[in-house]
């Protein structure tokens, strides 16, 4: 049997150990309830724990204000991508900032549901960087500004986010979320699909003011009807019971590291291995600008189409996987979400070093 | 430790003991991969044939016809009571056949995107009828037939289905796909919510014909589109990973019993078992008319609140879990899908024997 491999996966992506055995252990017969957690009724008194649970660690760790609601939804990202302006924009319009294939998806996907203007489009820069101040143009009209706070094909991420001048800020955060702090005020509505930093696929996050769904649209479809979240506590309908629970482990774990600091610092040292190794070489060529550099997803190639593919086969059997970039922009992609650990990373940084040798 | 339960929830419910126990088995490393499931990357070898597995699975026992698709989406039953008329309908009209809750959200939803006319509506008999031919009114202008195959809360059931006179059928089937053979030509569309018979929450199988889907409103939400589904595979975002892959695991048990008719068997043979019962004493009242009796939930009364509540405790006491009827119609419910084995029907028959005859 094959040990635990270092998954590089952009999403899904690899769980912490630690999670993945608390897992385990439970999996079959939870806490002698004769029953798996994926057999439990929403409605039943053991499920409903897992539930509350989840949503009390969410809020305590990211500081969850008392006028905000946490919501469990189904349909990924994507889903708030059409959910952010059915329930919001009713006809009028709203900012996009664009800087990657995700941020530029919502935008593509609100287009449907109101007026959309561009307000910074990164791509003849290919995407390697992230707008300052006074490259974004907003508009005067619009009621939100959306934006994608770290870019898992690039490679990028928001440092400082803009100042949106009394607009509401919303952003999609499915692949940065929990691995620094931030201050959930600065936004009107946070959403993350949970399968690349706090759990597995199947669920959304959402962090919404509770102003934002008092003035949500009622006609919105109700899998996506902030209002209706909000009246049935996220349980409109049977919630993706499992994904839930999987994320009230990750943030188990989360606080057992101890909470968004020492998950920032253990990320960022992380990072730090990485990009250190890349600015001290030449083989390898980092794909985003220095200061938009990403803490989640290192990209970077090694000039040859063909040395990338080997890089990727090579990595592979040392136990390295899914370290290929994303088929809209080919090279190398090492995505290392909380739960990759920092062995994972000198072990990568390592094998790099050999293999640019070998290959120079 | 507690040994494993008759959990007889209406959903998420129990899974067949084999199906826990191989999930079990490959949980932490899956077939020497050195990962979880859930850990894996959806675009990644070892996960796409777990995924081409269950679609190919799916299509045999059903024998879905080469001129359909099948779909896996996120949102549950519930996503697909809006994506159905945002997909179909265009503004035009529809009949809805209302014989219980379920199928009366859906009606309410679609009226959000057109004409709902109410072809027939169980209300006045408590809805524990299924209407014959006569009683449906089916509209000119109406483009298609919505239905709920068996209805959860009131226990009852569709035995044939209605002749639609040349217009589309539609089934929500959450509660009893693959419970028993249907024909799935007579449907244009078919869905399901997975956690009832054929896995857990947080997907929804559709199976949809070629010809609906050309004729679909590319409007739709993406996530909710069925053109965006058939274009991309069902993977135009993560799709819910974990769930398709428990989905594979119950339609190979299936497969291993012998297929639908031998699962129909089995259904047809342990709803008799409690109906024979039933008919054969008078402290207990089913719900439902006989002829309109479900095979997968079985309702019933004492005549006292107070019985009906002692009744829920003792069987949860001895191992029958979640017997309480559903908060809108209350008394006792005995939901036994696909995977309640015969032996816990013949367990709760015997203990409804002995509580009939200690409080008579």
């Amino acid at each position: 049997m094959k040990d635990r491999v270092y998954n590089f996966a952009a999403g899904p992506s690899m769980l912490a150990d630690e999670v993945l055995k608390e897992l385990d252990e439970e999996f079959y017969n939870y806490r002698s309830s004769g029953m798996s957690v994926m057999e439990m009724s929403h409605r039943g008194k053991d499920y409903l724990e897992i539930f509350a649970d989840a949503k009390a660690r969410l809020s305590s760790i990211l500081e969850v204000p008392e006028d905000y609601e946490i919501f469990f939804m189904h349909g990924g990202a994507t889903g708030q991508f059409a959910a952010v302006p059915l329930n919001l924009l009713k006809g009028k319009s709203a900012d996009y900032i664009i800087t990657g294939n995700f941020s530029k998806k919502a935008a593509q996907e609100a287009e449907k549901y109101g007026t959309v203007h561009i307000a910074y489009d990164g791509k003849e820069k290919d995407y390697a960087h992230i707008p300052n101040q006074e490259e974004i143009r907003l508009n005067e009209d619009s009621i939100y500004v959306h934006l994608c706070s770290n870019n898992t094909i690039y490679g990028t991420e928001w440092k400082d986010y803009p100042e949106v001048k009394g607009k509401t800020l919303i952003a999609d955060m499915s692949s940065d979320i929990l691995s620094r702090r931030i201050n959930v005020r600065d936004f009107g509505l946070i959403y993350a699909g949970a399968q690349k930093n706090i759990g597995i696929a199947g669920i959304a996050v959402v962090i919404v003011s509770r102003k934002l769904i008092e003035e949500a649209d009622p006609m919105t479809p109700q899998i996506l009807s902030y209002q209706l979240m909000e009246k049935h506590d996220s349980m409109l309908n049977t919630p993706p019971t499992y994904p839930i629970y999987v994320l009230g482990k990750v943030l188990k774990w989360i606080e057992d590291l101890g909470g968004i600091d020492a998950i920032e610092k253990r990320n960022r040292e992380k990072a730090k291995l990485l990009y250190d190794y890349l600015d001290g070489q030449s083989f390898y060529r980092p794909h985003a600008e220095k200061e938009s550099r990403s803490l989640m997803n290192v990209t970077f190639r090694t000039g040859s189409e063909e040395l990338d593919s080997l890089f990727v086969k090579e990595a592979a059997r040392q136990g390295l996987i899914s370290l290929k970039g994303h088929r809209l922009v080919g090279g190398i992609r090492a995505s290392i979400y909380n739960a990759m650990p920092k062995e994972g990373v000198a072990t990568l940084v390592a094998f790099m070093d050999r293999f640019a040798k070998e290959n120079s």
